[in-house]
């Protein structure tokens, strides 16, 4: 089916589409953040929550994305479960690229019931019409278009046919027969490979920490993003290698512990909750990035898949 | 003029657009690089090229461009030539955002000759149209054609033709009547600005350090970019008060010195070289950067403009 993409055009979001840009007080991104309600966030499941414990106490929360990448995030969870992770280090920090840790030996054994060649799971689909609900967020570029489904920044060539020049983003289709691809915004997690066919076991990951490399979709396992503590990561010193890879083993910067938060008691567990992306609020949201107001003179008028900061927040109850 | 854009389609372009991605043995763009001649690179002159000595003795160059904001330019030249810099600090740092320097006390009296108020120089155009020849990269997003003008990545609303779904990159158009202006790409240097119509002297600077914050475009003098040494300020510890802003006076990073080469004795001045982009060999290496192979299972088949990462190389004798 050529045009499967083009499955629901929701008169919500048409009227939205309409919504001029010279409104006399319009809506700011904060806003529409203060005026969501409960329904328009979902909680983040422990099983995929991951707490990494850097060597100086600092914390990187990563929520893990199953629904793209199954038998690599099984495999990290396996990893996880197995204490794989703890006493690893950071061994690549490349300005505007990527941070990189794993074991630098290279040698530790890897626990029983990690699949050692998982499938390249660089996409999804073709999938159920019902399960992802795709929000448009731009279109051209590396993919026809942009946008989110179930709350992860997702490129997808699939055909549909829309009217040159007219603004796009709020329009929710629904990936049905078309392949789509996590797209490489800053601040994704991904399985760090060799040359194909190998896949990565997870063992070796991976955050992007510049302008989204977008050559490396459909090209390696995107598996998560960091959703707090980035920092502890990206302003790491650069390494001064090849590909940005320390040069002295005493460069690496140690990884305590890495622990899925279903492992943790439950008073423990950390919580957070990301917005929804199938929502009129999302478009919104996306609309109110795409026309920033106040000190702006000239709002852009649109906005790219990674610049739309989906908002997720920490819950302390 | 409505389409005032289109001036030029070149025969080799044309060619280069139809070469094929699948060729047996396909240019890397390190291949593009190494073949390159004297003629495809330009020297940055020494009185657009500013040397940032950090408190650490860790140096920053910065390429200036008056070509796209003459009077905000002039006035750093000439904060530097009066050592107004010197002694100032790093006091803001954004993940993902900025990196902002400046004098924290706010009080620091300007020299004379500094215009307190310059035009709002947010965009070029109309121009001539011999001067400002547009190699595009990319259509779509932001702007309907981004691409590089005298090596600066550069955005234009200009309409221009082209054939629905046809590569584009390597198409040399002119900026004629048409309006374009500098993209905040990673690296990108600005000047600081209050509210509208304050556009900023030039005594507070900031540079990208995340994905493109192209919302900004159109909206703040950019005034040049960093060619070696952004991971001296990339890899700062991130301010915690809002905006990222260091909340402690001994959280801020001290900048020793800014100077223009052109001020520092001719056997001192470090020499870069920026590959010119309206030639065949950016053509042909930004092709390259759009069809990786190697590792790479599917090349992108396109880059964004801010992925291109132009060639600039210290020179030295």
């Amino acid at each position: 089916m050529k045009h499967a993409l083009l499955l629901a055009l929701f008169a919500p979001a048409m009227a939205f589409a309409q919504t001029p840009d010279t409104e006399a007080t319009p809506e700011t991104p904060s806003d529409v953040i203060a005026a969501a309600t409960a329904a328009d966030w979902r909680p983040i499941a422990p099983e995929n929550l991951l707490v990494m414990t850097m060597g100086s106490g600092a914390e990187v929360f990563i929520e893990l994305a199953p629904d793209f990448a199954r038998v690599h995030v099984e495999n990290i969870r396996s990893l996880a479960r197995a204490g794989w992770y703890d006493g690893i280090s950071v061994n690549r920090v490349q300005d505007n690229y990527v941070v990189q840790w794993g074991d630098a030996s290279g040698e530790k054994p890897l626990p029983e019931g990690v699949v050692e060649q998982p499938p390249a799971e660089y996409h999804i689909g073709p999938v159920g019409r019902d399960r992802f609900p795709l929000t448009v967020v731009s279109r051209g570029g590396y993919t026809r278009f942009s946008g989110y489904v179930r709350g992860w920044p997702v490129g997808t060539t699939g055909t549909w046919p829309t009217r040159r020049g007219r603004r796009i983003f709020g329009i929710v289709a629904t990936l049905g027969d078309e392949r789509a691809s996590l797209i490489h915004c800053y601040g994704m997690v991904g399985v760090g490979r060799g040359n194909n066919p190998d896949t990565g076991t997870g063992a070796e990951l991976y955050t992007v920490i510049g302008h989204a490399p977008r050559h490396l979709d459909r090209n390696i396992a995107l598996v998560g993003r960091i959703v707090e503590g980035i920092e502890h990561l990206s302003s790491l010193p650069r390494g001064t290698g090849p590909l940005g890879f320390y040069e002295e083993a005493e460069q690496r910067v140690p990884i305590a512990t890495m622990r899925l938060a279903s492992e943790l008691p439950e008073a423990d567990r950390p919580r957070f909750q990301v917005m929804r992306t199938d929502t009129e609020t999302f478009r919104r949201y996306v609309h109110a990035r795409a026309n920033r107001t106040g000190w702006f003179i000239r709002p852009a008028g649109a906005v790219d898949v990674c610049n739309v900061n989906l908002p997720i927040r920490r819950v302390v109850e």
